[in-house]
């Protein structure tokens, strides 16, 4: 495949349907809707990141790992903002979709200026549920330690 | 509608067209088109921020206000760019469309360092208007003062 | 045309596929990949900057200066991110596509904090290309300069 084959993107709609996918997911979680952000993993899901001690496994330890790290933001009157960018989708094995984006997280405290608190590189594995997906595997990279 | 429900996405050839007026508007607003980024609102159009004193109401109104905020950044020899990212797209009551998003607003002064000047939740309601869309109502918070 | 005409979008899987193009594009040089990212420019491309005394002419010597500030960013322990945002595309003359974008360059250093090295206005001229794009010619304007 060349640098400028487009042929890697699945489809459009696939793509396009990805983007508010992430869209969605990132508010929910930003805020600090974490129970309903963990449900857009699947049952059985990983989340692992260079900046973590070990991955998390499994919806419900991705959903209190995210709740507790909600709770301290609010207890520090900081918001988090999630952006994903320079998306790619291509399909993975098993019917899965890899999508691999840059994705930021800007911080915000209250009555404070906003900077830029991470950038990193995010690879999922996606798979199809009611109409959308699940994610199955995440893998974040942050550029400060990689 | 469960979090990883992708239906609430109207279509996907909606969000794109939605996804390049913004591009085009907020690149008005950025380069001083103040009237042209105006003429994106409905005549009535209601601009809504937690940062302004009250909304600002119609047309006429938010141009000037727009106006006089890009006069005082030319004069103090600042860029502004609006970057608008996670957007999602909903139909709304009356045939309208809820448009969500984060909009970040960087500063650049001339011969000077980029910086993040606000992080921001925007809605706004969009009615369809010659194949594109204005925006009827718009509601900005800023997250420094959520 | 009006402000808030959308007809000047080419149409939406144009516009969809160029914003893939750049993921995949910016990717490219932000993991040094210099020659697969010099091979999304047309054989006799050009890269002009406001921040380059020169415009650079030719896939060749756009390779090598890519390559060049690569190795310089390796060397300091330096990670830059292109973002690309605010995307719009019409069409151009001679069935070239015209893309303007705001382009965003993130820059962590290992073990730092990420900051907005620069923001910049993007406006590219692609031409088909196996399936994808390549750039005929690109004009970045550093908004630091402008």
């Amino acid at each position: 495949m060349t640098a400028h084959d487009a042929t890697a993107l699945t489809d459009t709609d696939t793509y396009l349907r990805v983007q508010h996918f992430y869209a969605r997911q990132m508010r929910l979680l930003d805020t600090g809707a974490t129970d309903d952000w963990a449900a857009t993993f699947a049952e059985d899901g990983v989340f692992a990141a260079n900046g973590l001690p070990a991955p998390v496994r499994g919806r419900g330890n991705i959903a209190a790992a995210a709740k507790e790290a909600s709770r301290r933001l609010a207890e520090a009157g900081v918001v988090h903002r999630h952006w994903v960018g320079m998306l790619t989708t291509e399909p993975a094995e098993d019917g899965l979709l890899r999508a691999t984006c840059y994705a930021l997280v800007l911080e915000v405290p209250r009555g404070g200026e906003a900077t830029v608190h991470r950038s990193t590189v995010c690879v999922d594995l996606l798979a199809p549920a009611g109409g959308g997906w699940v994610v199955v595997d995440r893998r974040v990279t942050r550029d400060d330690l990689a």
